[in-house]
């Protein structure tokens, strides 16, 4: 693809196309981070990157950036260099976009492979593709366009919208209700059994889990993720979070609409996550703890008690982000304040 | 199912039933929570619960109630309300009893599927059921009325008792034994190879793994949960032990009988758990430590070192819980301290 | 096998050959720990094995012994104990030496089994074993003598070396590339998608993830573990680097070689990692983090900035280990801490 190519694209697309400059108008191979690209590919800066990356721009071999617009470092540097750029509101959005047509996906239907295992009464819409060894069971409804990978297992009964992509030997249980556009990652689970028992004289009395999960739409899950079902009623992830690999989501939980939610996150269950909430690598959230819209927990931060919209916090149990930070550098200090108090005690007593 | 019926049940069960009120003796339909149940729903509360719980049952729409006897503030509402109810012992064990009588299991053995590939000298008990696209490699014994989902796959020299559940797409390796009643949850592995590596000179020598794992009666494993083998002897885990998803439980490990390990446990080779020890979400054991009957461990805890019987430990490294909650409530002091000291030091040095 | 064969095997062998003695030379049927063995077995003892365990020489069961050379207190032990002993400068090298001829692997090639999907062009080299349900995508490669059991699923264009060993529901995405003597275990997951979302004011944009993922040559990867591909390039495990399980590797991380990984360690993305790092359980490395060469990290520790070459950290965020263990015994004493300032603040204020 030619560079004016991707410069016409662009200009189309969402991401505040601003300036621009033809010269060698290559042909864009490939795309590839600064450090890494090669002639003929394409390369990007996000907004607000350091310093060290901002000077990568000069000595790039690559044949066309993608810039931030309104930086006037970079703005003299595009001056002195001698490939083509674009100067844009949004260069990561463009580069994502340019990924989109620079490297079309390849998925297409390739119908129903003879060797799937296909129940009764199982409805299948236009487009479907299911893949080698998958298995569909009874009174299951798969909507159009949507893709099933070579050994995906879905149980009973279960509703899957259209446009979903469910990756390799993942297993749906009976019941869940998948919206549409959703991505299910490979070996991920949903709607297992919740972990509920019961302490007894005999030992452990398991509750029944007869709830069901429901994936809204373009909810995203990452490959190993988990995600339970309840004793009764829903678990429910809202519309456009995404799940990375490894979550585990317990029986009862509901997020909110446009969560982010990191690898090896565990949410126990019956905790309400709110909108747009983002939790980092490792947290744990407690069962049946309520955190607010637009909360943000970075990694290893265990929430164990209700947190107000709009929050950043930290540490375990977690606590103001900034507080955490001032106190976890205060925390290397424990052995020199312990000997102050030492030598205080020693002083007293004397 | 008519309420009289479910009175009738519950009779026979074993939550302690002590009184009940038939009044309008509604249809039972589903099963909810206080807080999402309709007309012809039937709820519970629980032991122990808190105030605003408590006078949920003024409000619920449940058309009939489970109730904690020996509740003076309840047995003041149930005087008041107008929807049926039952007063038990156990509250949530009668509530587990009315699923299970609700929602009768839809399990049932479809015999062994034509797509499944059973290997030479496998034996296979009465009623045994074997999913789609399963595998089951030479010389296994599957006992009586075991269901087995699809695409499982079981190695060679694998020993399943009866009534087990295997859930799709899990993996059991050679030389495994399985108990009666277990449940593996989708895309666990049972048996895996320990990771154990010596470091040479010219880099890692593998230490063979050629023990087994062992799951004794009634043990759970969750999803995606992973159990490995030693290089000689054993990985136990002892009966009615119950496992969540995410979990994993190094090579040599031994459990002993009705633990409970939450989601995204760890447990690191060699080490000892005794009977009943409960370890909360993220929980971290290190490897060879021997943790004490009753042990409860809270979320992410890293136990370290040997833990006593019957000890309640937090935090990381562990220690008792009550003193962990104190440390950190000063936790959040840190900064102060610091402050203080420094003051104090400036004081002196004056 | 008759003792003085173990004994002519392991002069051969790598473990530091010293000293030994034949008396009764045992049939030797099995190994096993000094406290579990029974007659006929073998066990050993590693180097700087503490007193409790050295000890158990004299009580073992075991039929024969292999133990440390130029320990003191070994060496008189052994003057008084009547079973056969080999003397070696690697114990724990000899007995895994002794475990891979006592325990012969089963492994052989099994051909292709006939109920495995082969796309189209696909390349397979000799000796090649696919089990039962696999599925190859089309101008996948796989190299001589490599073993994939039953239900892995691999994308298309993966390319896949000789002598690699892939167990059963294991899941491996188009375009990558595995070296040789590879193992991956059970339902592990290479080259999933990236997590790469841009916030945008209309919910999360994804950014398209097309780059690859790289194993060099014996890279383990154990069960449940996921290693994502980039948006560009390439996420590279360096060579004999060992990855436990359930371990999450993000899009664009790069580790060095002969590195390992306990279970649920998780690397954010773009993280770099050098060579010869041991990272224990339930590590986190933030993203774009560089750990230099040999690093250790203890478990639980959460690396957020570069660490230098042969630090030894622990804690979160790291800090040097020798500084956190003083830190952590002080975390214990801040309830005491805490009360001596506000004495002190007291009288202050007095």
């Amino acid at each position: 693809m030619k560079f004016n190519e991707i410069v016409e694209k662009l200009k189309q697309g969402h991401s505040g196309f601003v300036d621009f400059k033809i010269k060698n108008n290559p042909v864009i191979l490939a795309a590839a981070s600064l450090e890494k690209a090669k002639a003929n590919d394409i390369s990007f800066l996000d907004n607000n990157s350091p310093l060290n990356l901002r000077n990568l721009i000069k000595t790039s071999n690559a044949s066309a950036l993608l810039l931030p617009a309104n930086n006037n470092y970079i703005a003299e540097i595009v001056k002195k260099i001698s490939v083509d750029w674009i100067l844009l509101k949004e260069p990561k959005i463009a580069f994502a976009e340019t990924l989109e047509f620079l490297y079309p996906s390849e998925i297409e239907s390739e119908g129903i492979h003879k060797s799937a295992v296909i129940g009764a009464n199982v409805k299948i819409g236009l487009g479907v593709s299911i893949g080698a060894n998958a298995y569909i069971g009874d009174n299951t409804e798969i909507g159009a366009g949507t893709i099933l990978h070579a050994g995906v297992v879905i149980y009973k009964n279960v509703s899957i919208g259209a446009k979903n992509l469910i990756h390799a030997n993942s297993v749906i249980h009976s019941g869940s209700k998948l919206g549409d556009e959703c991505v299910v990652n490979a070996n991920a689970v949903i709607g297992g059994e919740g972990f509920g028992f019961i302490p007894t004289p005999h030992g452990w009395k398991k509750m029944p889990q007869v709830g069901i999960v429901i994936l809204k739409n373009k909810v995203e899950v990452g490959s190993g993720s988990t995600i339970d079902r309840p004793s009764v009623g829903e678990t429910i992830i809202g519309e456009d979070t995404k799940i990375d690999n490894l979550v585990q989501i317990g029986h009862g939980v509901t997020t909110g609409k446009g969560c982010a939610m990191a690898a090896q996150v565990g949410i126990a269950g019956g905790a309400q996550i709110g909108d747009a909430v983002i939790l980092a690598g490792q947290v744990g959230v407690s069962n049946k703890v309520k955190v607010g819209d637009r909360v943000i927990a970075s990694s290893k931060t265990g929430i164990v008690n209700n947190i107000e919209a709009g929050k950043v916090v930290s540490g375990f149990p977690a606590i103001p982000n900034k507080l955490w930070l001032r106190c976890s550098a205060n925390f290397k200090k424990l052995p020199e304040i312990a000997k102050a108090i030492r030598q205080l005690d020693h002083k007293k007593t004397r």
